[in-house]
Order: structure tokens, then C-alpha cells, then sequence
């Protein structure tokens, strides 16, 4: 079997710095904690917790004098403020991208904006977002049909969850040019989760099967894994090597892998390995 | 037969008042001027000719001392530097709708924007309002299609020709999105276009015969006749009753009447007369 890997598949820009991060931590700092998991990677998450990283909550949980790794995807700005008002250490692994997000909410809510973000509400990282905009109005929209719903406004800014599609975004633009005197965008989205996409659209036209790796949990594992069941019915969204079927592969001469941003290296190297060893 | 005129007929907010101030200013300037054609009616014009207004086309040929009437669409930054610097006087009845379109160009250029105008690049509005953007690039897009030559720039500000459709602008603006971090839409379509298009729309699929009134020149007349047109096949465009021929009225029932935004309300009626009279 040839088995092709995509270039972008694993962590992005934004995950990666906040692992190195984390992991660097813990040779500076005994007694450490994450607010949340700091990726949506199960696997990563326990294997920071073997070097003593412990995820929390709620920041009362989290003992004085220790020290605190706010996630890839941010905190409430509360949050931030109780962290600080509890003097404990901060390791900030927000992703730059989500930052900047933040940092325009927060402006353009005190610049007398609607805002406007559009994502999934529940999201970590949208909660986040949303927290820093303390003056006005706010609105999350999924699409273009929430959109809809916004009561006409006369300055409307957007912002978008970094890993929404730029599609999304427009039409949810298009609905607010309608609504307002103003519509002012700050296009955050991160260009690592369409580039991931494209390619798995290409990778999925090539293969006979796909194997796409990363958390259950994962949004936008889950998303890649449903972009390749639409062009290879032969897709597969696994955790780890262990869930490999043998029977999966009868007929395959080509395996496309990829993996969302939030999966490790290591596991996507274990599930090629697993792969390799069907065919001794 | 039927006649139904459409409520939308005629002149709009900016050209009623733009009329109005130039018949109030003959009351007590002597030696008016209008740089350009006050609004698209030729009939009009003429009527000001009569009661003393000239239609120049370049500031130096205007006498000194002489009052001067900015037209509808507005003059250029410069024009108007220049009318200044002849101590003029200047009675401006640029559209209202117009000139914020020109204070926003101004603002966002010295914001560091880079200004794109969806519109006409040849109109008169458009020229006006572009000479209002002192610093950075502008570009006028008349599409879709000329958006995307647009280089990708960090912050792109854009506003509308008054008359833009929204379909229109909403495309530019999508293309604009995917080029720059940061796009922010001024909304400055006047909506008397489309409230006036789309009462065309139903009065062409309650008419056995259309009636769009209006300068040849005029491109919003000419517009809603194709509109019309494109409904019932007997469409018009007319300037004056004296164009009507009776022939087009064979078994016709109802005649659906309608007008450009700069066709004065008394040529309106002289051409529902002229139909009148065809009966008789």
C-alpha cells in the first residue's frame, strides 16, 4: 500500500506554540495547571499531566501561589482577571490569532460597534472573544439564517472564530450590509484550517481510503473527517492506531492520512505504523 | 384604458431639492452659473436656462463675482478649491446622501484606507467623490470582476455610487473580504433606486404596455426600462409626449407609467395627457 500523508496534517501554528509552550513550563514551575484543556487532544492533555500539568475549571480550584497555562483558545477576560487578582503565574498560550480577535472586540465594542461574531456560541474560544467586547451589544451568529434575526443597527463590526469558512463569514456579512449604516469586518480567520481542508479535498480524490486522526472532541477533526466521506466513502476518523480495522484495507493499493490541528506527531506517526504492520 | 402612475414617479429627495434650490437662487443671485448639467433632465436645464441659469463646465469660464450651483451629484474637491479661491458663491446642492458618500472617502484615506468606490468610473458622482480621498490608492470597480484585480491590501474601506444596486456592492464587498484583514463598508446607497425598481417590477406585470419617462441620458431611467422591459415586452422610453405614437396603444388596457429620479413631475403629466388624448 502506498500511504500518503498530507503536509498540513497535525497541529497549526497556534497549537503547537501553546504544547511547546506547556511543556516548557513544566521544567520552570512545580505545581501547575491548565484552565480547560489546553488543546482538544486527549492524548496530549494526559501526557501533560504525567509531567504534572493538572486541568482545572474553574480558576478557585486552582491553589495559591501556583502556576496557570491558559489554553490555545483563550480565556474570559474574568477569568483573566481573577487569575490576576489571585496572584497567580500566567503562562499565556492563547493563539496570537484568537488574541487578535479578542483585541478587536474589545476596541470596537468600546467604539460603540455592534459586534457581531460569528461562531459557535458554546466554543471556548468564542465565549473568550466575546467576553472582552463590555460595552453594547453583542450578538454570536452560526450563519447566515442567525444573522437574519440581528435587529437593524447602525454600526455593526464582525469578527469570526478563526476556524470558520470564509464562506460562512460572507453570507454573514452580506445579511449585516443589509442591516446597517456601517459594517466594518476583521476577516480572523485562519487560513491553516482551509488550507487543511483543500488538501484533504485532494487527498480523498487520490486515495482509496482515508484515515483522518485527532480527538473525538475535535470540531474541526470531525469536519475534515465528514469533507472526505463526501468524496471517498472509505474515510475514517480514528483516535489512535488501536482502533485500526484490518478489514478496512482489503482492495487498497492508496491510504490518504491527514489529521486535525489539534493532533500530536507522535499519533499520527503510531497510526501510520499501525497501518505499516498490516501488510507483514 | 387604465392609466397607473407609480408612486416612486419622478424625482427623488436630492433632486427635488437640488431643483428647489436652484428656482429659489435665480430669486436673488443675477448671473447664475451650474457646473454641469444640474441634474439628467434636459427639459429641466432649459427651464433654467430661461430663468437665467448657464450650465458651465470648467470653474475658469465662470465670470467672476458670479454665483455658482453645485449640481446633485456634487463637484470635485478640486472644482471646488478652485471656486473658493475665485471668492464665488457658491449655492451647493450636492445630494445629501452624496456628500456623506465624499466625507467618508475623505475620512477613510486619511485613515490610512485603501478606498475602493463600486461604481461608475466616468459618473460625475463617482469623479466627486473619489477627488475626496487625498492619501493612499483608490480604486473604482464597476464589479465583481474588477474587484478582483484589486491587489490584496491590509485595510480596505469601501463606499457606493448612491445608485449602486445592493446585489452589486454586496459582491465587491465578498471579494474585498478575502483580500484584507480589515474591510469596512459604508452603506451610502441611496434606496430610492431600488424602492423605484422594484415598483417598476409590479406595475410592468399589471400593464399591457410600460411608460418609463426620462432623459436619454439619464442612466437610472434607462435602467428601469430595461427592468420594465425585460417584464413587458411594449416598454417605452420616452422623454416627452410628443414621442408617444399611437400605434403602440393597439389593444392595449392599462398603461403603466413610471419615471427616472430626475424627470421633473411636469413632464409626467404632459405625457399621461398626451395618452389621455389619444382616446379622444
Amino acid at each position: 500500500m502506498n500511504i500518503l500523508l498530507a503536509k498540513s496534517a497535525g497541529f497549526c501554528f497556534g497549537v503547537k506554540r501553546a504544547t511547546n509552550m506547556a511543556f516548557e513550563a513544566t521544567k520552570h514551575y512545580r505545581g501547575m495547571y491548565s484552565l480547560g484543556p489546553i488543546i482538544h487532544s486527549p492524548q496530549l492533555v494526559k501526557k501533560l499531566e504525567e509531567e504534572g500539568v493538572k486541568v482545572m475549571q474553574r480558576v478557585e480550584d486552582i491553589p495559591a501561589g501556583a502556576a496557570v497555562i491558559v489554553r490555545s483558545h483563550g480565556a474570559r477576560a474574568e477569568e483573566l482577571e481573577r487569575i490576576r487578582a489571585r496572584n497567580l503565574t500566567v503562562v499565556d498560550a492563547t493563539c496570537p490569532f484568537v488574541k487578535k480577535a479578542q483585541d478587536h472586540a474589545a476596541k470596537l465594542s468600546l467604539e460603540g460597534y455592534v459586534l457581531v461574531v460569528v461562531g459557535e456560541e458554546e466554543h471556548p474560544e468564542v465565549q473568550g472573544i466575546i467576553s472582552y467586547a463590555r460595552q453594547g451589544a453583542v450578538f454570536v451568529v452560526a450563519d447566515r439564517a442567525q444573522a437574519e434575526a440581528i435587529p437593524p443597527k447602525g454600526k455593526i463590526a464582525i469578527v469570526a472564530q478563526t476556524t470558520q469558512s470564509f464562506e460562512n463569514l460572507s453570507q454573514v456579512v452580506e445579511v449585516c450590509l443589509g442591516k446597517s449604516q456601517e459594517t466594518r469586518v476583521f476577516n480572523t480567520i485562519c487560513d491553516a484550517t482551509s488550507v487543511r481542508q483543500d488538501e484533504a479535498r485532494r487527498l480523498a480524490e487520490q486515495s482509496d481510503l482515508v484515515l483522518v486522526i485527532g480527538g473525538l472532541n475535535s470540531a474541526n477533526t470531525t469536519r475534515l473527517a465528514q469533507i472526505c466521506q463526501e468524496i471517498q466513502r472509505r474515510t475514517y476518523h480514528v483516535e489512535t492506531g488501536g482502533q485500526i480495522q484490518p478489514e478496512w484495507f482489503q482492495g487498497v493499493e492508496t491510504v490518504g492520512v491527514t489529521a486535525g490541528a489539534s493532533t500530536p506527531r507522535w499519533i499520527i506517526d503510531e497510526v501510520i505504523s499501525s497501518v505499516k504492520r498490516l501488510e507483514k
